[in-house]
C-alpha cells in the first residue's frame, strides 16, 4: 500500500470539539450503575471521555489498531543516539516479522499492528503489514538546516491523517500511535522546547540509554539546532525540527479526532506529536487518551503542559506503541462501564436481563 | 457444581519456593532482547517472576479466569456497611447475568468469570457459572463470637484451593481472585490488624462509601470484635474474624501456588486473603501478583507489609476482581517479553524467523 497526500489540506479538516455540556449526563449514567459511587476511579473519567467522543452513539472499542510510524533523522550525524541509524530499518523488519515489543504487547491486548515507513533511510521490501508513506530517506540534519521542508511537513500531516482515516472507515474503533526512529528523542525535545514551550534542558533525556556525557552532547547539539531558527508557529517548528514519523503521528491524531475516534498516545515522542496536533487544532485534545508516563525525562512536564494524567506508570521507555497498546484493555473496560454494567435499580428490583452474547464470556 | 472439602488438609500441600538463584539467568535473557536495556520497566520484573514460576517451562498466559468468591457477614448486624446484606445475593445474580463490573472488565481483558457461593445468606439457584461451595449462610457476628469455627476455616482453605486446582488442571494458566460480601472490609480490617500486624485505625476505611461518622462506628465495632480474642496464629485469627469468601480466597492463593501458577490479587480484601495465605505458607508470596492499589484505606500499608508494588493505580475500589482482571493483559505482555520478542543479535544479524502464528495478529 502506498499513500499519497490527499488533495485536501489537513487544516481544512474540521475537528468538532467535545460537547462538555454532556458531562453531567454521563456522570449520572455512571452513578446509576450497579457499583458504589465513584468506585471505578479514573476509569469512570475515561468512560465519560469515550461517551463524549462517541455521542450520540455508544462507544465501540472492539477493533483496535496501533500505527507504528518509522523514520530516520539527519541529526544522528551529530552522535545524539546510542544506536546507529541502521537500527531503524532492522526494527521495522522486526515489526513485520511480528517479533518486537509492540507485537508481543499488541497480542497481549488484542490489538492489530500496522507499520508505516514514514521516512526510513533504506528501501524496505513490500510487505502486507507495511504502509509505504515515505517522502524522503530520512530527515535533514536539524543542527544545520530545516529537517523537513514546509511542504514535506504538510504532506506528513495529510498522509498520517489519511492512513488512520482509511483504517477507521474500514472498521477500526480505536487508534493507537507509536514510533521508531533512531535520534527521534532529540527531534522531539526540540519540538517540545519550542511548542510547550519549555527550557531545552528539561526536554532532553537519556533516550535509549545515553550516559551523562551522552546527554550533555545531545543537549549541545539540540542547542545548536534551536539557535538556528526562532520559529514558533506549529507548522514552521515542525518543519525546522522535523521527524517524518513525528509529523505523520501528528496527522494521525488530527485524522482520528476528525473522525471522532479516540487516539491513544504512547510515550514521550508520541506525546510530542500530540502536542503538535493540539497546537495546530486545539479541539484535537479531547480525543487524545494519554496511555502511560514514560521514564524519559521531559515526558512528565509535557503531560502537565497538555493537562494529561496518564493511566499507566510502569517505567516503560521503549516507544513503538508498547505503552499505548497496554491502555487498550483499559479503554475497553471504560467503555464497558457505559455499555456492560447493569443499572443498580434493575439489580435491586431483580429485573436484570441477560444478554446472550455476554453470558459465554464473563 | 458442588465442592466438598478434599480429604487431604491444605497444610499438607507443599508450595515450592521460587528459585531466586535463577533471577540473573532471566535478567540476561531479557537484556538480550531487541530493545534498550531496562526499557520495559516494571514489566521486566513481572517477566522474571513469571519465568521463575513456570521454570523450566516458558510461561503460558492464554487462559485466565477470575474467581469471584461471595459470602455474607454476621458483622452487618452492627451497621458497619452502607448497604444491606441483601446486596450480596443481588450482585451474585448480576455476575451470573454477566452484567456487573467484573463481567465488563473481564470481557475487556479476555478473562473468564467463575462465581463461587462461599457463604451467601440466601439460596442461590443452580447456574452453569456458579460453583456452590457454601458451608453456612453467612458468618457469625464477629463482634460477639468467632465468625467461623476452626473447622469451617480449614474447610474454606481446602475448598478454595480445590476450586482453583480443578480449574488449573482443566487448563487455566492464570488465576485471579476477587470477592463480594457486604461487610467484608470490616472483617478484612480485623484480619489485617492481627496478621500484618497494624493498628486497627490504619486498617479501617470507608468501604463502599461510609462517611466519617460511619467509619467511626465501624472502627468502634471492629475494636469490640478485636478485644474479644487475642488470637495471633493465622488459622485462629481467620476463624475469629472470618469471612467465608476471604478464607476461600486464601485457599485459592495456596492452591494456585501449590500448582505453580501465578495468582493475581485484586484490592484490599483479596490482599488480606493473600496475607492470610502468606502467613500460613510464606512460599506462597512468590506466586502472588498484586494488581492494583485500591483507594480503600489500609491497602497501601498492607501492600508495604507484603513488600508488594502493584502495577495499576487507578483509584479502583469496587472489588469483584475488577482490578485483578485489568492486570491480566500486563501479565500476558510480561510473558511476551520472554516468549515473543526476538533477540537483538538476531535482529542485527538479519536472521529473524517469522512464526506463522504471530504474523496475523501483531
Amino acid at each position: 500500500m502506498h499513500i499519497k497526500a490527499p488533495s485536501a489540506g489537513l487544516n481544512d479538516q474540521q475537528i468538532e470539539p467535545l460537547d462538555q455540556s454532556l458531562v453531567p449526563q454521563f456522570r449520572a449514567l455512571i452513578d446509576g450503575k450497579a457499583k458504589p459511587l465513584g468506585s471505578l476511579g479514573r476509569l469512570e473519567d475515561l468512560a465519560v471521555q469515550l461517551g463524549l467522543i462517541w455521542h450520540p452513539l455508544l462507544p465501540r472499542t472492539g477493533r483496535a489498531a496501533v500505527f507504528v510510524f518509522a523514520a530516520d533523522h539527519g541529526l544522528v550525524a551529530e552522535s545524539v543516539s546510542l544506536y546507529p541509524a541502521s537500527v531503524t530499518r532492522a526494527m521495522v523488519a522486526t515489526y513485520l516479522a511480528g517479533r518486537a515489543g509492540v507485537n508481543a504487547f499488541a497480542k497481549a491486548s488484542g490489538v492489530d499492528v500496522q507499520v508505516i515507513d514514514a521516512g526510513v533511510d533504506a528501501d524496505i521490501p513490500a510487505h502486507p503489514g507495511l504502509i509505504d508513506a515515505k517522502i524522503r530517506r530520512g530527515s535533514r540534519n536539524a543542527a544545520r538546516e530545516s529537517a523537513l521542508t514546509s511542504r514535506e511537513a504538510s504532506d506528513c500531516l495529510a498522509r498520517g491523517a489519511s492512513i488512520v482515516v482509511a483504517s477507521i472507515d474500514a472498521g477500526t474503533d480505536v487508534v493507537a500511535i507509536g514510533e521508531m526512529g533512531i535520534g527521534n528523542t532529540t527531534s522531539s525535545a526540540l519540538l517540545m522546547h519550542r511548542l510547550a514551550p519549555a527550557p531545552l534542558v528539561e526536554c532532553i533525556g537519556a533516550g535509549a540509554g545515553l550516559d551523562a556525557a551522552g546527554v550533555a552532547r545531545k543537549l549541545a547539539v539540540a542547542e545548536r539546532a534551536a539557535s538556528r531558527s526562532d520559529a514558533t508557529s506549529p507548522l514552521d517548528v515542525l518543519a525546522e525540527f522535523g521527524g517524518f514519523e513525528i509529523a505523520m503521528m501528528a496527522g494521525a491524531v488530527l485524522g482520528s479526532a476528525g473522525r471522532r475516534r479516540p487516539v491513544i498516545i504512547d510515550g514521550f515522542i508520541a506525546t510530542v506529536a500530540a502536542l503538535v496536533a493540539v497546537r495546530l487544532q486545539p479541539a484535537a485534545r479531547g480525543y487524545c487518551v494519554f496511555s502511560h508516563r514514560s521514564a524519559e525525562r521531559g515526558h512528565s512536564l509535557l503531560l502537565e503542559v497538555l493537562d494529561a494524567k496518564p493511566y499507566l506508570d510502569l517505567g516503560l521507555r521503549l516507544g513503538e506503541g508498547t505503552g499505548a497498546v497496554m491502555a487498550v484493555p483499559l479503554l475497553r473496560a471504560a467503555a464497558g462501564i457505559l455499555t456492560g454494567i447493569a443499572d443498580l435499580s434493575d439489580v435491586l428490583a431483580g429485573t436484570l436481563e441477560t444478554p446472550a452474547a455476554d453470558r459465554q464470556h464473563g
